[in-house]
């Protein structure tokens, strides 16, 4: 389940912006608040099962974007790689230990647009 | 013009997948294979100015997938920071010369994802 969620969450990160507002607002309750499906019924005044329905829907919608744009799988692959190229540089004495040169900032840039 | 269409391939490459077959059939002849409208009109059947509305329908999603997603941006800015990355690291000469060194295949496989 856990794994499941990071994969939701990761998805809906990239493509959440793609899908209705009202589905917006349910997967955030449920993956980022935590709520449970009788509680979103709850505050948005629908059933259970159309909570439910809202993000199943959402979940074959995210899945579909990946599908075609891959941009998740591609954004591991680079975090991967970058990491590996930190490690590489560190095991070679490359960054300064406070990581205040000019390669370790650029590294943190790179990492934070990512 | 040419601008134009290095943006609009840009958008293509990004989010192309989530147009029609027919846009992207049409969005490919025009921007890859440098056909002209009335070329394409021809080829597929339909007159030129639905090859143009197919275009401009094709320019609006691309651009709406853009400012929702901002992946163009995000891509760039990563590029950047990547060639900055590399030129100080050549500039300190951490990279071997003829690139056959594991600093310089990493960086390789990181530009070669993006």
């Amino acid at each position: 389940m856990l794994k499941k969620t990071i994969k939701m969450t990761l998805l809906f990160d990239f493509y959440g912006s793609l899908l209705t507002e009202k589905q917006q607002q349910i997967n955030k309750s449920y993956f980022y608040n935590d709520l449970s499906l009788a509680e979103i019924a709850d505050n948005i005044g629908i059933s259970r099962q159309g909570v439910y329905d809202h993000l199943k829907r959402s979940e074959k919608s995210l899945k579909e974007y990946e599908a075609k744009l891959g941009l998740v799988k591609k954004y591991r692959e680079l975090r991967k790689n970058i990491k590996e190229l930190e490690s590489l540089l560190l095991k070679r004495d490359l960054l300064a230990s406070d990581g205040n040169d000019e390669v370790s900032k650029k590294l943190e840039s790179i990492k934070s647009i990512l």
